[in-house]
């Protein structure tokens, strides 16, 4: 390890080389576990939506969220075309939306009593616990994945997270989902 | 709405200027659960060390995991400026360290016993579920915060999610800590 005269750390190329495999690193990843989202757009050729488990909060002013998107989707690449979305932030009330979006291979938007359209035309599922309407600002490569930001503009919530009305948590880990309460809490 | 004759949505300036309140925006992330992870890096100025609730991966193929930064924190400034840094991905065994890194205000590598530095300079906490060795590769501003992407170099896994010697996961919700286990399984 060398420091160039600014002090930076200076690595070798080689070093930038190492990397683990995809399998490693998904194996390591599976078990850090995340919230559940539901991420909705319609860039204009018709609603799409898909399940999250990497959306977080960055800034609280600006307010600002990013989540990441995966190429393989074809929802994906709607949603990281579109100028807005809507991000529905779920608890164990809306299980059934998280599975649906999901889901791969079925039209997430058949039942349409389900979903509506906000006045600004996008999707959105309404009843979840929290859901955010959302400018896409920035993009940031990421291999064959996208690293979408997103300004919030407007929100609805449902349920405040703990109370007495509120659902415990949506959580997904290790390919399984979890609920979050007082059963789950580390004293 | 109108479309622009690619077909993309064009929004009016005051739609995008309509946003939500810093308290608003805190009180639906308070909801929102995440995994939980030390961050550590030696800019060349000593070991810095913060907990982070926004770490995801993003890409297997590269391997590559974002995670966002507070400029209110001077350990985020030093870890921002590094060229690598040390994720340590956590479960309830690593709570200690998780409430160590967000306590602000003490010395975080005052037990010299508790940490070590990689052969490649880093400072790392060696015992917990799992930890990542990555490089920056990337950077993106978000208001007073930033998003950094970060490459895989080198892992250490200690414990399997959901391994019969595993811990239960460990997950940040509205200001108290849960453990994931067979106790919070939604079926």
């Amino acid at each position: 390890m060398t420091r160039n005269p600014r002090g930076d750390l200076v690595r070798a190329p080689h070093q930038l080389a190492a990397s683990l495999s995809a399998d490693e690193f998904t194996s390591v990843f599976r078990g850090h576990p995340g919230g559940v989202a539901v991420i909705t757009a319609d860039p204009g050729t018709g609603p799409v939506a898909l399940t999250a488990t990497s959306v977080t909060s960055v800034s609280a002013e600006p307010p600002l969220l990013v989540f990441s998107l995966s190429s393989r989707s074809s929802a994906a690449a709607a949603i990281s075309a579109s100028d807005s979305v809507v991000v529905h932030l779920l608890d164990e009330h809306d299980i059934d939306l998280a599975r649906l979006g999901a889901t791969s291979g079925v039209d997430r938007f058949a039942d349409t009593t389900a979903w509506a359209r906000l006045a600004t035309g996008e999707p959105v599922f309404p009843g979840v616990r929290a859901w955010v309407r959302c400018a896409i600002v920035n993009r940031m490569e990421a291999g064959g994945s996208t690293v979408i930001m997103a300004l919030a503009l407007q929100h609805h919530l449902t349920r405040e997270a703990g109370s007495a009305d509120g659902g415990g948590a949506l959580v997904y880990h290790n390919r399984t989902w979890h609920r979050l309460g007082e059963h789950s809490t580390l004293s």
